[in-house]
């Protein structure tokens, strides 16, 4: 049942107690993907970071927190995130069916800082008592209060690891260290997947690179190495590479809402680059449940391929 | 003896303990309106929130910690919420009468700062030994201390629901990052009770929202998808489909003194959009009793109709 | 992918956090028997109980604790259970591949005493390390230390439980409180599980029960109410019954050595009385590995039929 | 430097943490068999067990607790293990010379009882204090106190992995459950190096066994399936494979003075058996230094030949 | 096996318990410089502190967590230093090949902030389970935050201790309270030493000093004694003298990439001095292997010469 390549990925992980390489193989052998080394991931801790209206409104079935459980098994997916709420409104009802990663820190919009800092909002309690595989936790490299993430981050992925949890970690640079343009700068989005793996991440979650450089430093690098800046595939590669040279499982967002042939052409990329998958919220459940299943299904097909 | 209603109710919660349902039933199957489904709660935090004149001169029996039990009784309320203080004070007296909600925290107005945070002034322990059936805790969203408020309840909602203790949440977006307007806008309290559902809350508190927009992000998404800004019921119906789709439940509260007109028609709206009901303070204690258990069943009436 | 059926047997378990009703879910979802609601697990214990040559000799790949997973896997068995040792020594090779009870306590035959108590040889720290989902505890109700049994028993019961970690219950009656004849006697057996259930265990594992009644007060109840002591599917059944009625997950043990042909009559009347399965040990391993596999699958298939 | 060997001799290991694996691999890379994937590790723990003079008087030089640090060092030994005060007395001279073991309980014969239990002489945190690479624990399966001896290693057994160290377990049968004839022989033996390894020890020492079979029901096992009783080699092949197929480290006490020949023998008989090797007390220290290692070089000549 | 040097070196640290001290040995036992008293340590934390091209694009086989491990072994390094992360993700593979440093606190580039602080990444429970011999930690004397490392260090150290843990801090003077300049001033190295070894440090690490003077108090002190500035053995005289006059371990950084000749003669005038080696990053590891391990074998040929 265990494929080569999921037995492979799960051999970089050999540091870690069996609790956490069994919860791993949990996200490596659910859904449409199983067996296959990559990762479909649906996450929805938009109506907590957006707000409802602004998440739900334009498919309003995905107000109801059984919606996204339904969503992701349906279309196959490999797990589904979400912060304590949703999770407690809806486990029951589903258990056993996909392993869930409690979103374990989280950021309304309501107070507007340029340094921005995600409340802690649930614990690995909370986590083991849902039936959980997984914590997450949002990370913010650039901004001011990144210590202060960065030490709640070792504290929870410590416990966490001792029950045997997978920790997995979104690391989106952002705040008054680094301009706007910068935070999906390729050697700041590789910068960053690089400090989740060394914060003890299990799996990291980035943003996909743009071809900017941000940091006058780096830059002299990448020109002096001729790290390749396109296509999208190269751009995945290289932030694959600074995941530990693809030992630590990297998946990427899918961000805003877009074309779908952009969406699937990025897709092909990540593959292309070497990519673990992606983890796709908006563009899932801002849509209606049966054409979000067909985008998914497509996306799989590309990484299945 | 348990409707079918308050069974389907209960079972939004069926990731919870048995206790935490057990202490959820008890408001359901409460005075008047037991077994509609719908609540009307008694709070009197005033006291400590506004000062004790502002809140119990106009109608002097109710310095009386006693008082607003036997309002809450004679009334047919569905619980009784308020401070460490008031409960101590009077809970022995009318032991098992009727559920309480010991509330958490309070904030005074001897100090004024632009971005509130209530201080926490009770704990579980206390919630216990007084015999309550939930604690409460108020959020001010929209306020710089947010982030320590949502932790505060974070830690307290734990170990509430591990003792079966529900946890009702006071979600009142206030702060440097709203506007006094924005306070009770459609989209801002819609977000203020999704961000209380994410937290964990068993029962969400919020004030009626205005047909006011406050986020310009959010300001888009609600015309592009039309999403009706009036009459009042249609907002209510907003934030309960904020509300995890009515898996949470939601009430209102009455705000300030109005014409009992008025106040009557914002609960036929509530109930109309499919709000849970109502929690009314001053528009309770501030009148003498029998006036008060007129208006209070006016308003029970109409929600059990 | 949850059957009706599983749906169903979790449903019993409402009480219980998600966490628990997922690792329970595991069981049923895994191998062969995936989806039927009903169990075949290996128990691997009898190293520890009853020596190694005893256990392993007449098939010596079993003296490798890596053969006894391969054996569960590739026989399609719902689960495997085994003390620390056994998994510790082969776990992290078969992270995620299928359910793990780790037994709790052990019992050797190195003293003989007439009251046994086993001893605790692993914690729930340990089965969450090694990533299992549930804990197994022995009981022997009848001996003069059941009482220390009971209660190790209920405090790592409330611990697994609050992790999420399933609880699986060996009632094996024994002791000087009952005669040799009497550990398998119906009524004693129908009390045993009875007594497992009431000690909080998710699934309760009892030997088959004989058409004996040892307690002479129980007799005459037996009697009177023509309890059926024939054939061995009624006295299922009444085991079933004894044990909330078919509410909690009752299976049986197929004990020593026998004819195939008598084993697999039994594995029939399991099913007719209504029990959840088998839990098959040296039947299993003490031959090798093919012809186990053979009749594991027999087994199977009669569950499924 | 790590051999294939001995590389494979940690994979057994895998359930384990890095500190574990660290420590184990220290065993098997110092010393005189450094790489061989055999061990022999002097043991002096004589002077608690049999007291001073029974033990050093012959070899005065003994009495001296630096003097088994220099013995174990200059014959090339792959570890020393003592009670608390012999690595107290001298492990500060030798710091990180040589890989110690803290010998955790002790039994004297100051006071005579039937059912032995050692006393607990020292914790995890001496032995991290002491620089040490395992806790050692002694068992005697057999005893009517058996039960808190396990629970005792259990305890021991879970904080020793949680920091790293590396748990060596001497199962020596005893006590009122069997005959003195029944310490040594070949079932007994073999159930309670089972026995040590069920219960989670990394390494395991017990006594070389006779041909004698101690309990009914094992020996019709032996006989059946013709386990071999003759020589002793075939004998140290059944123990080591009681012994997890050879997947725990077992290593075997040389017992008390005999002639330096039969001894030797005994070594061959372990290698040729597949034990891992031999840890020598009395054989060591109770001879002059300059004669002790004449003769553990020849038996670590024979090991590693 | 241990050197008279070394052994004079451990006696350094007599008041510090067997651990501490078995671990210090550990290091200078390791590789080819064992028994010199010299050390040349494999740090990594560029990753973290610089960004991954910056560190590894101009040796992309550095990306991999595995390739420092083969670095230092191949080359013979006496330790190994990096975050949690590079050490999760491959020290299970090396476990026991060499000792270990986990970095204890880590900082990034991607805030710019003029008082540095890093943020604490990891544990001594951490480097217990990854089998280290030392924590490391990074203070900034002259940052506006050095109160808190200071503190941070004090708890950390404390508890390592206690655990038999060697104590390596990186003493790296920065921040508001001293000039560009004076981060390398021979004052301010001179007086980040003192610092560091008066924290308890076991191991101190230096920047190489300039001849520059800081400090105005300071530099008439070391005009009046006529402390020589010149030339760098001198300076490192002076700093040694300055880390409690040789009796703590005081190691120097080697810098950014610049000739290996001026390397090999800055190694020179380190062993002229007194120091006790090197910490050799960039120069290491940012180059090909083969050329990486014939620079390091030549230095560490001048410590040994």
């Amino acid at each position: 049942m265990m494929t080569k390549r999921v037995r492979e990925i799960l051999s970089y992980y050999d540091s870690e107690n069996v609790g956490v390489r069994t919860n791993l193989a949990r996200f490596f052998n659910q859904g449409r993907l199983a067996g296959t080394g990559k990762l479909v991931i649906l996450p929805v801790d938009q109506g907590f970071e957006h707000g409802p209206a602004r998440s739900f409104a334009v498919n309003p079935p995905a107000y109801n927190p059984h919606y996204h459980f339904e969503l992701a098994l349906e279309a196959g997916c490999s797990g589904y995130a979400a912060p304590l709420g949703f999770l407690e409104a809806a486990a029951a009802e589903f258990a056993g069916e996909l392993p869930l990663i409690l979103k374990l820190n989280n950021h309304d919009l309501l107070y507007d800082e340029r340094d921005p800092i995600s409340a802690v909002t649930g614990s690995v309690n909370d986590a083991l008592r849902l039936g959980c595989s997984a914590v997450g936790f949002t990370i913010y490299p650039g901004s001011a209060e990144r210590r202060e993430m960065y030490e709640q981050l070792r504290e929870i992925a410590e416990e966490a690891k001792q029950c045997g949890l997978a920790v997995v970690v979104w690391s989106y640079p952002r705040g008054s260290g680094i301009s706007k343009e910068g935070e999906t700068a390729l050697d700041v989005v590789a910068y960053a997947a690089q400090i989740a793996a060394q914060l003890g991440a299990h799996i990291v979650k980035v943003k996909l690179p743009s071809s900017h450089l941000e940091l006058a430093e780096a830059k002299k690098v990448y020109e002096a190495q001729r790290i390749p800046l396109e296509p999208l595939a190269e751009r995945v590669r290289h932030v694959v590479q600074s995941c530990f040279d693809g030992r630590r499982v990297l998946i990427f967002s899918g961000g805003p809402k877009d074309t779908d042939a952009a969406l699937l052409d990025e897709v092909k990329a990540i593959k292309a680059g070497g990519g673990f998958g992606s983890i796709i919220g908006r563009n899932s459940f801002q849509r209606p449940k049966a054409e979000a299943i067909t985008l998914l299904n497509k996306i799989m097909d590309i990484y299945a391929g």
